[in-house]
């Protein structure tokens, strides 16, 4: 133990430091028992009791001993060795600097490890019988033109199949919903958005689309088409070390929002796209995947509001789907259950 | 499922993955059963099995499942909120970008998260008795001078009071061991390593000692004092969130080597100095700690080396310490055994 005068002495602790704190060296937490006694107590003990000891907030201990204990466990059960570390290192490193305002590797991490998906799981739990969530993505603006159930969501220049989406939007007890807006933005057929064409001056293939008293809306667009995400950085790496591709299925995002309702973001898959069992973000749940037809008949797609001599690929696919949203007191409800 | 003329139709995947895979769309993985079915099939699970049908190695599965658990684990525990989903992505984006070939936040993350403490100790076991290890930290360097046994390594304008540093070397059996060398590299009396002053032509305060045949060396310096680690980015901010300081205790560096035996890395502490039971990287192991006593004594002093006039504080201070190493047969016993 030191004594008085030897604690007192400024020479104890260097430059910087006595800078900091002057002469008022604070008093130290006893050291703890050697965590070298395997037995009893261990690093991950000590940590902990250290964050017991100091953390300001109960959130911010339950977030820290959680992650601590975690991260420890991982280096056990691998027995990490030093060379996998400072590929991590490296790695997380890499991560960041190659990380942009467009694109940020930690976000397609989380992504392709299924944390993403996971979360969204645990924040958005959804009542029996209720579509099913996904990740919003990085593809969403704020600058989607509303529009009237009926319209065509295509810019001029859209390439791409014709596409006929129509859909019912129902609560729990499978009544019409008034008052939905549906939020819709896909990539065209090319699996390009609109964002991603260079001098975008307008928003394409995305609207709100102010549903049928009923709940009913329907669109006209383009069958959008399977894309990648960005795998020229490490979380490209990491999926090519893997075995994996980062190929999603085509798809197309949904924003389902009705006053008293809880607000869904979701996507929905046709089954006939590939990739639907690889998702590299495990975005592609089973009830989110529909079976699409194809529409040959000239006076359907007349019905359906093409022009004559738009649909110029000999069908129209069609493409239906029934939301089921829950009301916000039933997810509270539910959430207060798990 | 797809019809034949469906899976062959190249509009299905977008011009990007068109470019890379031409028309084989190679075949998917069969949908799993939906991980939604939350009694059954998580996320989790989906994630560990596509990784167990495409991952090309063992280690890599075994390292991404283990991963993938504990993230997952992580999540549900804490119910991690997207709020702080998104501040831990900015975090990671930031340790990334705040690094430098001086400074990586991601090593400073593992070293305050205990993380290298406890790969230290999973990686270099020490059977019962030997001296502890610990992390090397980053102020080691390639370029200390070898000197015998008995001399001083501090340079010529070194600041610090005056140092003795005397230590046995010895096997488990209580041999004194002949051929060990052991490199040392330590702070100066204002917290300060050689390689932080601008300008640095030639190393002090570091030197690879030749010890006598008897394993026995000794060498004259200043007393360290206490530094602190990088705080000025994320790693910092983490630490002032959980209440911690940067401060580590004062200690000198120590990789001890000698034919036929493990090569030992490892630091000592003086008893007196504060922050041994708060260290902010873990290091501080109990049976590393050392007190200290002060010589004064100017007869004793002349003994240790010290030249007349030399000693100009009253006092010197005197440090010993009884290394043990074991062979690295004993190690190579234990790693099997653990």
């Amino acid at each position: 133990m030191a004594t008085e005068s030897q604690m007192k002495n400024p020479l104890l602790v260097g430059k910087a430091i006595r800078a900091q704190l002057g002469h008022e060296i604070p008093k130290d937490l006893p050291l703890k028992r050697d965590f070298r006694e395997r037995t009893d107590y261990t690093i991950t003990d000590h940590v902990n009791q250290l964050h017991k000891q100091l953390a300001p907030d109960p959130r911010t201990l339950q977030l820290f001993t959680s992650l601590v204990n975690h991260l420890h466990a991982f280096c056990r059960e691998t027995k990490l060795t030093h060379s996998e570390w400072r590929t991590t290192v490296e790695f997380l490193t890499r991560a960041g600097k190659e990380s942009t305002d467009f694109k940020n590797e930690f976000v397609l991490l989380s992504d392709c490890l299924g944390v993403s998906a996971l979360l969204d799981e645990l924040n958005h739990p959804k009542p029996e019988g209720c579509t099913d969530s996904c990740e919003e993505g990085p593809f969403y603006t704020t600058d989607a033109p509303e529009k009237p159930s009926g319209s065509s969501v295509a810019g001029p220049n859209t390439v791409g199949e014709p596409l006929f989406f129509k859909a019912t939007v129902k609560n729990t007890k499978g009544e019409g919903i008034p008052g939905v807006k549906a939020e819709i933005w896909q990539a065209d057929g090319d699996g390009i958005y609109d964002v991603q064409y260079p001098g975008r001056t307008e928003a394409n293939d995305r609207a709100r689309i102010v549903a049928e008293p009923s709940g009913d809306f329907n669109y006209r667009g383009k069958l959008p088409t399977a894309y990648g995400i960005p795998d020229d950085g490490p979380i490209g790496d990491m999926l090519r070390a893997l075995g994996r591709h980062p190929h999603r299925s085509s798809h197309i995002h949904f924003m389902v929002t009705a006053p008293g309702y809880d607000d869904l973001t979701s996507a929905l898959y046709p089954s006939h796209s590939p990739f639907l069992g690889t998702d590299p973000v495990f975005a592609t749940k089973k009830s989110l995947v529909c079976q699409l037809r194809e529409e040959t008949d000239p006076a359907e797609w007349k019905k359906m509001g093409f022009k004559e001599g738009e649909v110029d690929t000999g069908r129209v696919w069609v493409w239906t789907y029934d939301f089921v949203l829950p009301t916000i007191q039933e997810v509270e409800d539910l959430k207060r259950r798990l």
